[in-house]
């Protein structure tokens, strides 16, 4: 027996198949989008159509944009010799976010990841290589800030990119870690707290 | 400064808007339909702008339905003089899950809420005393249980039906509020704790 029209059980599923939604999350979502107007309803069905129209890839950093050239690499303000690392486009906006970086960025488009089948060469590694000798061979010095995630795979995928760059004669550096502001001491991790013993700094 | 195409941002908005969704679940949630194949997120966005195709509400019950007269109004086997008043199909799906009443729901749309403009005549509360004189004057014994939220609302809709059809001479029954599987006398609040005094069963 149906209890629920089908086109509100489709919605419910098509909710229930996103991350961090489940059945009754879905319900309630689902119910929620029935009782707002049906312009409003519209609205949102566009939103998620038009999702990847005029998305592109950035030629210059591979971050999403609304031109060929993002905005970013377009700014002639920003320092363009200061290249910030990292796994995809979210990172960027978390950083620029923060409002303290001067530098440009370089969107690798995820990990190494052997065990989904992602290798160097599914990523934007070589393209950065090539990026960065440019600007070397311009007689620039560059630094390449690597900030990809503190898990296995953003760790492995720094490890092959500093690797790969060090003969070029870059500057790189990685983002600090240590314990997160409203962090507890009791609270943290042990391999937290040895990065924070490794990487203290003198006051 | 765009940092995301004008097409993410838009998602990520609507996104936010829906309840219980912040900007950074909405942002994730966004980039997660975004590495969906096109054909899925066409399905998605189909599903939304479908959403109110085909729903009808029940002409007996009041549930949704993709009939004028929906499933469980419709079938032989439920007991037809038993009516389950709930404020809304979500809660009819609850009932039904538990596989455990035989009888038939009627769905008042909300509760009477002042503050929000919301009186009797909003809901389906006449409907309800029509149906249940008719089912009475057919001279069936016809039992209510009042299934509203154990709300301040879903109280004062609960006294305003009783009130109503006291003198119809229907049996009125509401649901028993005591402890909830799973839950601990330590941590329930004193109305549940007097509500399962008031509602203890002989063993």
């Amino acid at each position: 027996m149906r209890i629920l029209p089908r086109s509100i059980e489709k919605l419910i599923n098509e909710f229930a198949k996103l991350p961090g939604i489940g059945p009754k999350s879905a319900s309630r979502l689902t119910f929620y989008l029935y009782k707002l107007p049906d312009s409003q309803i519209e609205v949102f069905a566009e939103a998620v159509k038009q999702l990847k129209s005029n998305v592109y890839a950035c030629s210059n950093c591979y971050n999403m944009s609304d031109q060929p050239l993002c905005d970013i690499c377009a700014d002639k303000s920003k320092n363009h010799n200061l290249i910030c690392v990292v796994e995809d486009p979210l990172d960027v906006m978390a950083i620029a976010q923060t409002g303290k970086f001067p530098g440009v960025y370089h969107v690798l488009g995820g990990t190494i990841s052997p065990i989904d089948g992602i290798g160097p060469e599914q990523l934007k590694i070589a393209e950065l290589h090539t990026r960065v000798k440019k600007l070397l061979d311009d007689g620039k010095p560059v630094e390449v800030i690597i900030a990809t995630n503190p898990s296995l795979e953003g760790d492995a995928t720094s490890i092959y990119i500093s690797k790969l760059l060090k003969p070029l004669g870059t500057k790189l550096t990685k983002l600090a870690r240590g314990i997160p502001v409203g962090g507890d001491l009791e609270y943290t991790d042990e391999l937290t707290l040895t990065d924070a013993l490794n990487y203290r700094k003198e006051i």
